[in-house]
């Protein structure tokens, strides 16, 4: 299994710039079955409020940790939404291949994830079919919490649409 | 199939004010099998581009009406995130069920929702099993898009934790 973290891909880059040097660029990383994407991200008690207020969504489970803890049964409070958690996934898939586009996803919320915790998000190819123009890709998609490297709090899979199957930080 | 359109209800409950009447109050409606909840909306422009910020996914099709035609395939340009639209199954729960908890949720994206275009959110019962002290409520979830209320543009099913299942406009 080949793995990129998304940070990494960006600085190891070859750095095009201006020079004319005949040094061959890197070949172009090409999307192979069982290569996986990563990324690091927390929320914000600002992000959840903005989210809350864009998405509608006010449950006072993503803005109060009183009633998170009472009626939800969060016991460390405030929890993120579970569908911005999941903005995750084709956030991660839009970065190295822009103009993807998403087809399905199936999420199962395993365990919270919390304001101001990071987690680690990944997708990774289960499956790549060509058609005539585009590329139908499958991504299982999960999200870590710290703690829980074994155990998703967000699992689930994807099916996309990509343009291309070359990532766009090693072209 | 009974139906609640989430506005008509907030209209039409019975003030409760301060009078002392002994006029009863309507009873609690509680949900069941086959009822339905409604909402209409739309993403701005500018919602788009604030949620693009917040989630990451700053995707071109979603911010470019050039790239969205060309390279999405999507004839009348910029379209809103699909996490973006499914985040209005959750919030429509909510705003009748605080403390929901959503335990999984399936997205088949079928056809594109255009920024600024009004769609109607749906979720509607199909199926009630109650634990000690939560409802596990599974909905079907349902997007439409004007000219295909038949052919929901986004589509699925969520599996709730419900803390009751009186709505809350109608208490």
């Amino acid at each position: 299994m080949r793995t990129f973290l998304r940070r990494l891909v960006a600085t190891a880059a070859v750095p095009m710039g201006r020079s004319s040097t005949t040094v061959a660029a890197a070949p172009p990383v090409v999307l192979k079955v069982g290569d996986a994407l990563r990324d690091r991200r927390l929320f914000t008690d600002g992000e959840v409020e903005a989210y809350a207020g864009l998405s509608g969504d006010r449950n006072p489970v993503h803005l109060d940790d009183v009633f998170a803890r009472q009626v939800g049964g969060f016991e460390h409070g405030r929890v993120v939404h579970g569908m911005l958690v999941a903005s995750l996934f084709p956030a991660l898939v839009a970065a190295h291949f822009p103009g993807a586009v998403y087809a399905r996803q199936s999420l199962k919320f395993a365990a919270p994830v919390y304001v101001g915790k990071e987690v680690l998000v990944q997708v990774q190819v289960l499956h790549i079919r060509a058609s005539a123009t585009k590329y139908i890709v499958k991504f299982g998609t999960k999200c870590f919490t710290n703690g829980s490297e074994n155990s998703p709090a967000v699992d689930g899979e994807a099916l996309t649409v990509l343009p291309s199957l070359r990532l766009r930080d090693n072209n």
